[in-house]
């Protein structure tokens, strides 16, 4: 697999003689290289000012947003390439172009990236009516959940309405995925106890549906018990803003059973929520939700950057530890620098 | 009840005439007059920059910390008034000096202020072992949750060794009691049903006991279900970094049951929470969340308060709705300014 460090230096050096009509348009027809190539330029720009980056995203801006985004999350075991895999063949025989996008913040290091391996998906690799892009590489979960964002863009530009991203929950990735999908999946193993340990906080209310895979062979009745709990949990949550219920369901990744009824409760949920207008009020506050929180992090990262701040940050917090200063006290003499 | 606009001139008037040695020797001996003096200075300075308020905290600090504080949420009608009368008396009779503190970031408009009515708890009232404050006026939950804290720690100073925070949880004000309190009790009612209507996200997750009150009378049998039914679901939660596992309990307010279980509760956790060192990480933990959270909530308003991203703020947002930029680009933006 190639990583970006191999392809930056020559997607930079092809930038030059690359025009970004012609790559656009490339791209709008449907040519995969194009798109590989405008995600690779994108993914090497990202957070710098590259006026080509700009410029593609700037075409491809209004030919975005008409695809079904899905967000799937779930520890390291659970699944989810066998779950894609199916899942992604049989949108692909609805009619469905789909693309396959992961955050993995881990991934810079580890370089074992979430869909890094594509052997795992190898049906879904081989059709042309799919495209997969490993997790993009970065230092911050900022700068990763961006690049995978504007890849969405690019994708949609080029013609890919079920677009898939997943991530493995590094960090607060979830929360990434989850604002900017339209429909967030909580992918849970029935048995073994273990089931309950990996979760992390937020995540059950974040789902807009749970589904207990590897409902097979000696699983079943585990996956059904499994299921019952979740749902007398979930029971117990508030309701969403869009007013689905969260159904839970079990599923055999593997043996193809019942990723049929999963694509049924993602077209219900989606004749429910175009019906009740939730589903566009949900991107446009996806949409403010990117706005604010780039400035937000642009904002504290210079203001902690500060070399006065630095100098002056870990005695302030030492103070506030020791009960010198209360931390208002402590955060007015850091403002007042 | 007076208001603190009420209060407020006449504290100004006498604080040229104050002495901070003297008050806060009145406070620390256990004088209540004192310590009301210096919340309600404290509170009428809180985001200013007094030279007597950040006197008086600073001889406090010191001398803060030593109680056990408890945060307590609910949805009105609840019982929590009764909750707390109870909990309080029986903590009292154990030698336990109790104040009861409170955060609603309402309470400026509506007046009707919780704990504003203190025949709620009329024998608390009579006691001189508690100390009882409604929550402090205020425009925003910041403000408002920073005076509670200061008061929190004024309280310890003058020997209160158990704090209650209360909160009918507007906004985000449950988080504020959260990030103040060691212990944070969720309060349900049984019956009815409508014990799931008020629930909001993440609360269930922030509990560390989930107390169902008014089990009595013909409300036991729905009782006793709620319980089971919470028991099931948090066991599907993640665990909490204490490590001590969330209980459910009923208990009547009214009539006085089940309070005593409520307080060997508090009493076990805090054992083990000392024991594992986790009562001292998640308080270290909650001043640093206050120093920062007071200094990113500072950058953010002088950044959205600026003229030049005002004037810009709004058409930039349309952009992004309309898809003339994305997000990053429009944020980029409004940075450069």
């Amino acid at each position: 697999m190639a990583t970006n460090s191999h392809i930056n230096p020559n997607a930079r050096r092809r930038k030059e003689k690359l025009d970004v009509n012609e790559l656009f348009n490339e791209l709008h027809s449907g040519q995969v290289s194009a798109l590989s190539r405008a995600i690779t330029l994108v993914e090497s720009t990202a957070g710098g000012d590259s006026a080509f980056a700009k410029a593609i995203i700037k075409q491809a801006l209004p030919e975005s947003g008409k695809s079904f985004r899905l967000g799937i999350t779930g520890v390291p075991g659970v699944g989810k390439s066998t779950f894609i895999e199916s899942l992604g063949r049989q949108l692909i025989e609805r009619g469905k172009k789909v693309a396959v996008l992961a955050i993995d913040p881990s991934s810079n290091i580890s370089r074992g990236s979430i869909l890094g391996d594509k052997t795992r998906m190898e049906e879904l690799v081989k059709s042309d009516q799919a495209f997969i892009r490993p997790s993009p590489a970065g230092t911050t979960l900022g700068g990763v959940a961006r690049k995978t964002r504007e890849a969405i863009i690019l994708c949609e530009a080029a013609g890919y309405d079920f677009i898939i991203v997943e991530t493995v929950g590094v960090g607060q990735s979830e929360t990434a995925v989850h604002s900017m999908t339209d429909f967030f999946l909580l992918l849970k193993l029935a048995g073994a106890g273990d089931d309950l340990q990996g979760i992390k906080r937020g995540i059950m209310e974040m789902a807009d549906a749970i589904i207990i895979n590897k409902a097979d062979g000696e699983n079943q009745t585990a996956a059904k018990h499994a299921r019952r709990e979740f749902k007398n949990a979930i029971h117990l949550m508030p309701q969403k803003d869009h007013g689905w219920p969260t159904q839970v369901l079990t599923c055999s990744g593997l043996n193809n059973i019942g990723i049929t009824e999963v694509i049924e409760e993602i077209n219900n949920y989606q004749t429910h929520a175009t019906a009740n207008s939730s589903f566009t009020n949900k991107r446009n506050a996806q949409e403010l939700y990117w706005f604010h929180q780039t400035i937000e992090d642009a904002i504290k990262t210079n203001f902690y950057n500060r070399p006065e701040v630095i100098a002056k940050l870990a005695v302030l917090e030492q103070k506030v530890l020791s009960k010198k200063k209360s931390p208002f006290d402590a955060a007015g003499e850091l403002l007042a620098l």
